[in-house]
């Protein structure tokens, strides 16, 4: 897998951003501890998603290229497949909840992307998108449980096991915001080859925390509520099928933060790193800054910033 | 003076942020060209201020080191500073007009460096900061009219010109936030090296175009005004000594952006990039978005982010 992961780098050169490890003095005198973040919140169309998107269509012959793409996402996953399918030039539809943040769907639609919107209390959406990709012969790209999106996503874990020795970081934990867990076994994998002294720790929101529940009993857990977070980003019933058994073996403990830690997150990178992040970006800093049982280094990975405003003024009105 | 810069880029190596250049196919969408931004907001301290700063102090003998520094700022400058002494273990004496945001202060302060503050409109800053060095006897470092200064901000332009090169961007103009012109030159003097087809041009706000008006009528130019503008970082009454023949030598034209306009491209960094942008770092961008002549790829200059959280909801509430 790691030579996966390695391929996927090379294809992503010179297309995704090599975000940077970002440090503030300032806020590691509030913290206690150095804090590393990296910002995927700066990678092309505001999030990570955009690197196992580039992967995945990269991989595709050109028949399937031209027959197009088919993907499901609450927005990130959205907006990556749709930037990379027009940047290759392949058609792209893209099923998203009806209840994903306006700003969301919108962009999909600006990248060029035809949208079909579904009811996520009352739909499946694994059923929507597997049906559609048949019917219309188009390749479905999966947001996490893809061995070509897991290799993408983990060209971060790459990059940060290279930043974190330039800044002199040799052992830390490598805290990520974990949705169906695509990134986090990602930079799993990345880290137990490239860096083995950084362990990857999924972070999730409270009420939503079927990672962590799921790494600890040994088998997949799943959320009692399928929506209702401002986290809408990292919101999925539970761990994939190929992603769990690789967080299994490469990961520490998960953690779970409150929403308010996270709007909290979301105004100390305002001020002191000077990054947008968005609720479901923000609770690996969270959980660096308010869960700490030790003064270690540690790196929070920052995975999107696709926030609409009022909420983004909401963490400043209350924590800025 | 290439050599300088060089030299700069050298000590930086593993301390200054390499910054990335970031690029949004929206935000290219809604400008009607490539728009590419060389996010110094995320530079240590929240500004490039750090790059020269650091330079300066690392270029001190052992004992100049322990006498100390000291430096005059309406912020940006303080913190970087402030910063970079407190990494080298050198003392700092900060001079500040008492009119700065407050965050900039209370960062200046929690750095480490004792601050002195003086009344932007009746007293001479050059004056008390000459005098406050002599009386002290520490090491004087000039927001811009000082060489070692020019030579760290330059390594922004040696960056500019891989990272251009990187994106497949031949040919642009590379407009640069501009004050007394330390960054500007810095870059320009780098770019007429490195990348002789990247053009710097300094951008200023309205009412306070002194470079531009220096540009044009080829002798040094002072505003009228002393300060009043929400762009604070980059006000200063006329392009300096050293700065001003490097400017007149390799740069473009200079333009003149609106309040209005700086408000509307911080708004526009938020939703499409993730960086907070201060409003004297975002009147480079607001060029490049609304003040174009051709549909040529620019670069943009986002020299910092340290603005208060109420100015940003502002931002937001009028044009997010």
């Amino acid at each position: 897998m790691i030579e996966d992961i390695k391929a996927a780098a090379q294809r992503l050169q010179g297309h995704a951003v090599r975000t940077p490890l970002l440090n503030s003095a300032l806020l590691d005198d509030e913290a206690g501890r150095r804090i590393f973040v990296k910002a995927e919140c700066l990678q092309k169309t505001g999030s990570f998603k955009y690197r196992g998107a580039r992967n995945a269509v990269s991989t595709l012959s050109e028949d399937a290229r031209v027959q197009g793409v088919i993907a499901f996402s609450s927005g990130n996953h959205a907006q990556g497949v749709a930037l990379a399918a027009a940047e290759m030039g392949a058609p792209a539809v893209i099923v998203m909840p009806e209840d994903a943040p306006k700003l969301k769907i919108d962009n999909t639609r600006a990248l060029g992307a035809e949208v079909v919107l579904y009811d996520r209390e009352n739909e499946d959406r694994d059923a929507l998108g597997a049906a559609l990709a048949e019917e219309r012969g188009r390749n479905l790209i999966k947001p996490f449980d893809d061995l070509r999106v897991i290799a993408g996503q983990g060209t971060t874990g790459l990059e940060i096991a290279e930043q974190a020795a330039e800044a002199g970081v040799s052992a830390a934990d490598v805290l990520v915001c974990c949705g169906g867990g695509g990134l986090t076994s990602g930079i799993a994998l990345a880290l137990a080859e490239a860096a083995p002294d950084l362990k990857a720790r999924p972070v999730e929101p409270e009420g939503f925390d079927d990672v962590a529940r799921s790494l600890e009993t040994g088998t997949i857990q799943i959320n009692n509520r399928k929506s209702g977070s401002i986290c809408d980003a990292i919101i999925t019933p539970s761990p994939g099928n190929l992603t769990f058994p690789i967080m299994s073996k490469h990961c520490g403990p998960g953690i779970a933060v409150s929403e308010d830690d996270a709007l909290r997150a979301m105004a100390m990178a305002f001020t002191r790193l000077k990054v947008v992040i968005e609720p479901g970006g923000a609770v690996a800093l969270a959980a660096a800054l308010f869960h700490r049982d030790d003064e270690d280094d540690v790196i929070a990975v920052a995975s999107g910033g696709n926030v609409d405003a009022a909420l983004f003024k909401t963490a400043l009105d209350r924590f800025g």
